[in-house]
C-alpha cells in the first residue's frame, strides 16, 4: 500500500501545475467565504503585506454613486464595502454584522486599492469585463434554493453554432434541453431568453443561473418542461468573449451593433434554425421570449414588429426608450405594431422592474400608454436596481406562467 | 441622438455591476498580457502600494523543486518567476527577456507572497483547486494553432447527465458532437477522453483546448468526424465542482474513488449509455479511448478487462504501478489480461510521455514488457514533465490515427 500512497502523491503533486500546490500544500488553507451556523458570512484574505483589504459585493447595503459620463452625471446603486481586519498569519478577516439573506451574489475583494477575486473560492462570473467570485446562499423554501443545484432530472446545457445568413458567419447559441427530451418522442414549446447590453450567450446561465431554475422549477411540476434558447445580441459577433474567432474581445463602448435593429431584424432565422434542429412546438402559441435591460428592448421589439412569433413576451428592467424610428424600420410605427400586437391577444406580456432602476421611469411611461389604450400585462415590482438579483427573480416568476 | 449616447451609457454603467464599472471606466485601463511584435510578452499589475510583484508560469524555464510528503522527499518541475517592476501609476510590469514560443500558458502574479490571478485578463481556467490566468500564442503553422478557434465549422459542446445504475445517481459527461453531426444521418466512431487525479469532466475541454483541436483537425480533413466523451473519473462524484447537488467539493487528499477499480468497472455503463443516446457506430472497430495520468491508468485498465470495447487506446503520460491486486479484481492478472488484449490485436495502443515526467520509468517498464513480448505499440516522447503542454500535444498526435 505504500507504494500506492506514495504513487497518487506524486500524481496529485506533480500531475498538477505547481499552482495548484500551493491550494492542496501550502500549509493551512484560508476558508473563504464560510456561511457561519448564525447565518452571518466571514470572508479572508491572506496577504501579510497589505496595507488595507477590503471586501466589496452585493450582500453589502448600497451606496449611491455617481459617475460622470460625457459630462453628464448620473447616479447609481453601488455597493458598500467591509473592512478586513489583519490576524495571524496575515489573514485578514470580515465577518458581515447580519445575517445574509439567502441569494446569489457577487464579491471581490480590494487590497490596497486593487481589485482581486477571492483565491480560496473557485466560484468564478465573468461579468461583462471582469471577474467576480461568487457566494451561494440557498434556503430551502428561500427563492435562491432554485439557483441551487438539487439531486433531480437535470437538462442538457449545449453550446451549438447555427449560420447565420444575415450575417454570413456561424454564430453562437446556448440551448437548455430538459430533462427526458432526448429519450421522448416529444414536441416542445420553446423560450427564448436574451441578455443585456454588454452581454452574451453565457450570461445567463452563469450569472442567471437560468438552467438551475428551469431544472428546479420543472422538477417540482411548477414549470413546462420547455427547450430554453439564450441567444447573442451582439449581432457582429460570432460568440462571447474568448469563444470568437476573431480573437480575444475586450468590450469597450464601441458596441457590437447591439441596439440598431439588426439583431431584431436577423431574430426569425434564430427560430428557424431551433424549429429545424430541435423537436419543437413549431408555434406561436408555444414560443415564449424574454430578456433583461437591452434584451427586454429586443423582446418588445421583436414581439411587435413579429407578431405572429410568440404568445407570451417578458420584459425585465427593459432598456424602453430608444425608438428613434431613424434608428432602424424596426423602431418605426411604434404605436401601430403595439396596438397590431394587442388585436392579435397575446396569452402574456410580462414587464418587470426594480423600485430604483434608472429605467423605471421609462417604464411607468410604457405602463401608462398601456394602461391608456386598456392593453392587458403583468407586473412585478421589486426592491432595488438594475441587478442579476432582479433578473433571476423575473425569471423565476416568468417562466412557470408560460404555456399553461 | 443624445438621448441614445445617455440611455446606453446609463445601460453599459448601470446595468454592469458597480464591479466592472472600474474594467469599463476606471481610468486607463492596464492591459495585460500583451504579445508584442519582437514576439515577447509583456505582463502588468497595477499595484501601487506593494512590496514585490512576481510573475510565474509555464512560459518561463522550469526549476526543480523538492516536496516532502509523508516524510518522503520527491522533486519536480516547477516553472520560474518573473519579478516586475514598478512604473508610473502604480502599474508592475515584466517583458519576457525572450520570445515566448507558441504554446498555451497559465500564469498567476504574486504580490507580497499572495497569488492572484491576472485581473485584466477575463480567460481563467480552473486547474483542480486553483485558477490560473491563461495565454495563448497561436502561430500559423504551430501547434498551438490547434488551440485557437478558427472561422471553421465548429461542434456542439454539451454538458449531458446519464444515470449510473452502479453508483445509484445521476452523473455528469460532456460530449462533442461534430460539426454536421445534427444534420446528418450518418453514424459516427466514439472518443472517449479521460482527465487526470483532480480533475473532472471540465479538464479537458477547459486546460486541454480538446474541442477546439477537434474542430480544427477535422476542418482541415487530419481527423475523422468522430463523438468524444469527456467522463468524470472521480466515480463518487456526480460531477465538477460547484455542479453538485452535495454543493461546494475542494479537492483534497482524500479522493474520491479515484484509483481502486470502481470506475474502470462501471465504464461498461457509460459506453452503453452513449450508444443509446447518439447515433453511433457501436462496435469496438469504432471505438478509441484515451486518458492523461490516472486517466491514462484507467484507459489501460479499461482497455485490458473489456478488451471487446476499444480498439485504440491512448496512455498519456499513463500511472501505471498501481497493479496491487487486492485493490481491485480489475488490477487482477495483469500479465494474462495483457496477452488476451493483444491475442485480439487491436488496431492501436498509443504511449506518449515526456522525458522528465517523473512516471518515466514505470512507462519505461511497462515498454520493457511490452518489448519482450512483442506486443505492438506506437511511442513519443517529449520534453517536459507531467504538464497539460504535453497531453494537448498527445491528443492532436493520437486523434489523426484513429478510425482510419
Amino acid at each position: 500500500m505504500k507504494k500506492l500512497i506514495t504513487l497518487v502523491a506524486g500524481l496529485v503533486i506533480g500531475g498538477l501545475s505547481a499552482f495548484a500546490q500551493q491550494a492542496l500544500y501550502g500549509g493551512p488553507q484560508v476558508e473563504s467565504p464560510v456561511i457561519n451556523p448564525d447565518g452571518t458570512v466571514t470572508f479572508r484574505y491572506q496577504a501579510p503585506k497589505a496595507v488595507k483589504v477590503e471586501v466589496t459585493g452585493d450582500f453589502l447595503p448600497t451606496e449611491k454613486v455617481e459617475v460622470e459620463f460625457n459630462g453628464q452625471k448620473m447616479a447609481f446603486d453601488a455597493p458598500g464595502v467591509g473592512v478586513l481586519k489583519e490576524g495571524q498569519n496575515g489573514v485578514w478577516e470580515y465577518t458581515t454584522p447580519f445575517k445574509v439573506a439567502p441569494e446569489l451574489y457577487n464579491y471581490t475583494f480590494r487590497v490596497d486599492g486593487n481589485t482581486v477575486i477571492d483565491p480560496n473560492n473557485m466560484w468564478v462570473n465573468r461579468d461583462v469585463a471582469s471577474l467576480t467570485s461568487v457566494l451561494l446562499v440557498p434556503e430551502a423554501g428561500a427563492r435562491s434554493d432554485l439557483y441551487a443545484i438539487h439531486a433531480v432530472p437535470h437538462g442538457t446545457v449545449s453550446k451549438v453554432w447555427y449560420h447565420s445568413d444575415k450575417q454570413g458567419f456561424d454564430r453562437r447559441l446556448t440551448v437548455y434541453t430538459p430533462a427526458g427530451y432526448e429519450t421522448s418522442k416529444a414536441k416542445y414549446p420553446v423560450l427564448y431568453v436574451l441578455h443585456g447590453i454588454g452581454g452574451d450567450e453565457d450570461a445567463w446561465v452563469t450569472q442567471g443561473r437560468a438552467t438551475q431554475i428551469l431544472d428546479n422549477l420543472i422538477a417540482r411540476g411548477e414549470a413546462k418542461p420547455m427547450i430554453v434558447v439564450f441567444t447573442n445580441g451582439n449581432i457582429s459577433q460570432e460568440a462571447a468573449p474568448l469563444e470568437n474567432s476573431t480573437g480575444y474581445t475586450r468590450p469597450t463602448m464601441s458596441l457590437p451593433q447591439t441596439m440598431e435593429g439588426t439583431f431584431e431584424t436577423a431574430f426569425p432565422e434564430i427560430v428557424k434554425f431551433i424549429d429545424s434542429r430541435y423537436r419543437t412546438l413549431a408555434k406561436k402559441q408555444f414560443r415564449a421570449i424574454c430578456g433583461l435591460s437591452m434584451g427586454g428592448f429586443h423582446t418588445l421589439n421583436i414581439s411587435l414588429n413579429y407578431p405572429d412569433l410568440f404568445n407570451y413576451s417578458g420584459m425585465f428592467s427593459a432598456a424602453i426608450g430608444v425608438t428613434d424610428p431613424s434608428i432602424s424600420p424596426m423602431y418605426q410605427d411604434f404605436d401601430r405594431k403595439l396596438a397590431a400586437y394587442f388585436a392579435k391577444k397575446p396569452a402574456l406580456l410580462w414587464i418587470g422592474i426594480g423600485r430604483t432602476d434608472f429605467l423605471i421611469q421609462s417604464n411607468n411611461e410604457f405602463r401608462a400608454k398601456l394602461d391608456a389604450a386598456g392593453y392587458p400585462y403583468k407586473y412585478m415590482e421589486t426592491d432595488g436596481g438594475h441587478i442579476w438579483r432582479n433578473w433571476r427573480i423575473y425569471l423565476s416568476e416568468f417562466v412557470p406562467l408560460l404555456f399553461k
